[in-house]
């Protein structure tokens, strides 16, 4: 971190000291003997959200919660014809997770405006401060409910999704305060432009020594469900040229899906990773043969078509390892398959242009996670900055981030505000992606 | 089979349909709702052995149960310094199990010692009929007790495992019938030759068209245990180049663990199969990447040198992966390395000459399985029948022998018994197996 080893800066449009603040107090509410652990729908989320609307009325915001369950703070513009810029997050966690995941683009979003207002300026835009509604994967099997609802594309089908206590979707959206019989009404329209700020839950900034990323995409995120079935043989009186092996079929799948992706990484068309995450053997027992395999291969892809050449190799591969290991491959299924979301040029553009002119160190950067603002894609030019975090730990207590880095990011936002504020209308929205998916992060 | 398909032969010196009558009616004693099920120190194998106990009288034979807890059925012989020809195996199963394994070699002795009572026969040595103790995996974590107890290998501290209710294993074998107070009256110098008949559990005679085969040696099993530890980073934002994924390392392994097992198994130097059968990968998610995996191998040779070379390249190829993959080979332990128990050369030879008089066809073959001649090996020649079982199946209610082949296996050993019987006393042992094993099978 080059900027990080100055110190704090004194001279930055946001109080840096006031956002760490409310950061750290945000975190401190989760269930007891589980940090961090806020889960969207629970008492601790609604305790949160109570905090955060309080902390929004006293920016001077009105506070409201739109028909799918977004907790949002307003603040009028000078022009009632310019439309809104929203910045934004989720509060919610995953079990066990961080303290910034999610908070820290809600907390930063409430500085934000909070310095706008005190400083007295004449802002055209309505400003809106967004606490998305469960982002992260919930009971319900869905993630991004809030920025889906606010996109128009949460569907009737997802709202009847259950959890394991039978409630559905569209009723835990009433229970949090927001409306699912004019879930039409948190379809927007009006949104200029979208900003979030998110820890990178990576390590390419921190290896990098690059204070802040400006993102290009949120990558498509395809996952393929492999299944092998062979013969269960004893494994010390069955001949090797006699095996069906199912566990050296996924073995070799595995080996192709790494050695496979670090080609497509290397092939000039952004950010391309895959990753073999789950391996379940059977019977998984030292002396038998295994009879069965089952994988879960996830890959995300800035260039859509790159994904697509890798599903047909993969496709193809698997066919061959089962030929070859006289096993039979007998479940193929693409579980999801999004499109990447691209962010808006010219707000990466003063994005970019901000930092520099605070004397931070930029690179651009896809985002290999899903984020709100994949959704907000769909109704407004969007933009992303990430923030380095330590190790790339992300999703776990250790989470962390500096408190420089953060009020970086949310001053370089607020500066691209203003900027964006005194400059022309924006072309309307980019390619988006598509409904498939249920659940990613 | 070539033999089977002429049907059953009539005159055969053993009685087929009367021993294949004992052998359903044993297996019928099961655990009810659980076919087959009858573990060792079991309710149910109390109830078979007294079964068995009563068989064995009915046939002639003296009864009585040794000190390690083997049931053992005796006929003198004509010469009380001639020793002991013993036949046998085991009464126990594996849980949810099959008819075949065990009981078809101990309801083979008993027809044999029963054909050669009721033939009237002078026969110079004592013929013993065995039922060994515990022979499968135990809920003690130990196999081959009561062959172990025979020869003189059972352990003061293996009679100290305690099962899951804390009962230990000397008190169990007390419980059916035996006295470790006086284990070592157990040990055996008497036994002249040993022959065990047992289902091949493979699927090499079956393929072959072969009725019977001539075990050569029972297979040293090396287990190798294998932990590697990475990171468990976002499968989204972790470029290709910064992971350190474990679980790529695993299928690394698991391919070189078959790639090279079957270079070795062409190599010439007898039966030799290596299996990767575990296969446990951490936190086993589709949006991580792999921090940690676990496997186990299993590496089974008729030349321990065979083994030893194998573990040698292992031991290599796995730091290699773990340095290709950036992560640590964090666990390293052979978990048990036994060596190989070669069966008897001249009993061989007259099991062979006994199966062609017959009219059947055998083939040498190892035993990659483990059985209770290994252990017999160290204080008696010993030799195995193996007799084909269909599509390999064992330790499953499937598991299927025909009436023909158990009847033209337990023939060809009473044909040898009377060979060896009037035959000059053979070599005392051949090179054993050593006790760092406690579970295989």
């Amino acid at each position: 971190m080059k900027k990080a080893a100055v110190g704090p800066q004194t001279n930055l449009p946001i109080d840096g000291d006031r956002l760490w603040s409310d950061l750290m107090e945000l975190a401190a509410i989760t269930d007891p003997g589980m940090p961090y652990t806020r889960r969207s729908f629970s008492p601790r989320f609604l305790e949160a959200r109570a905090w955060l609307a309080n902390r929004f009325s006293e920016a001077g915001l009105a506070v409201r919660i739109d028909a799918g369950g977004n907790l949002i703070g307003r603040m009028e513009g000078a022009d009632a014809h310019a439309g809104t810029i929203m910045i934004g997050s989720h509060s919610d966690t995953v079990p066990a997770g961080g303290r910034f995941d999610g908070v820290a683009g809600v907390v930063s979003a409430l500085e934000i405006a909070r310095s706008l207002c005190a400083a007295g300026r004449t802002i055209r835009h309505a400003i809106e401060v967004v606490d998305f509604l469960a982002e992260e994967p919930s009971e319900f099997g869905l993630s991004c409910v809030g920025s889906r609802a606010m996109s128009g594309m949460l569907t009737a089908e997802q709202l009847g999704y259950r959890d394991q206590t039978g409630e559905v979707l569209g009723h835990a959206i009433g229970r949090v305060g927001g409306d699912t019989s004019r879930l039409e009404t948190a379809r927007r329209d009006d949104v200029a432009a979208f900003f979030e700020l998110h820890i990178e839950q990576g390590i390419v900034l921190e290896q990098g020594g690059i204070d802040l990323g400006i993102v290009t995409a949120i990558a498509g995120i395809a996952r393929v469900e492999v299944i092998f079935e062979g013969r269960a043989d004893h494994a010390g009186t069955t001949p090797m040229d006699l095996r069906s092996d199912a566990g050296l079929a996924a073995a070799l799948t595995a080996a192709f899906v790494a050695e496979r992706a670090g080609q497509d990484a290397r092939g000039g068309n952004g950010h391309f990773v895959a990753t073999t995450g789950v391996v379940e053997i059977a019977p998984n027992a030292a002396n038998v043969v295994p009879g069965r395999a089952r994988l879960v291969v996830d890959i995300r892809a800035e260039d859509h078509r790159v994904t697509e050449r890798f599903l047909a190799a993969l496709e193809q591969r698997t066919q061959e390892v089962a030929h070859a290991c006289r096993v039979n491959r007998s479940g193929w299924a693409v579980l999801s398959d999004t499109n990447p979301a691209a962010c808006d040029g010219r707000l990466q553009v003063m994005l970019s242009h901000g930092a520099g002119a605070l004397g931070y160190s930029t690179m651009p950067m896809a985002s290999g996670a899903g984020h709100d603002a994949a959704f907000m894609t769909h109704i407004a030019p969007s933009a992303m900055i990430f923030v380095p975090c330590r190790d790339g730990r992300s999703h776990a207590p250790e989470e962390w981030a500096e408190p420089e880095v953060i009020a970086a990011g949310a001053a370089v936002i607020h500066d691209a505000i203003l900027c964006f504020d005194a400059s022309e209308s924006l072309t309307p929205k980019s390619p988006g992606i598509n409904l498939t998916d249920h659940a990613f992060d």
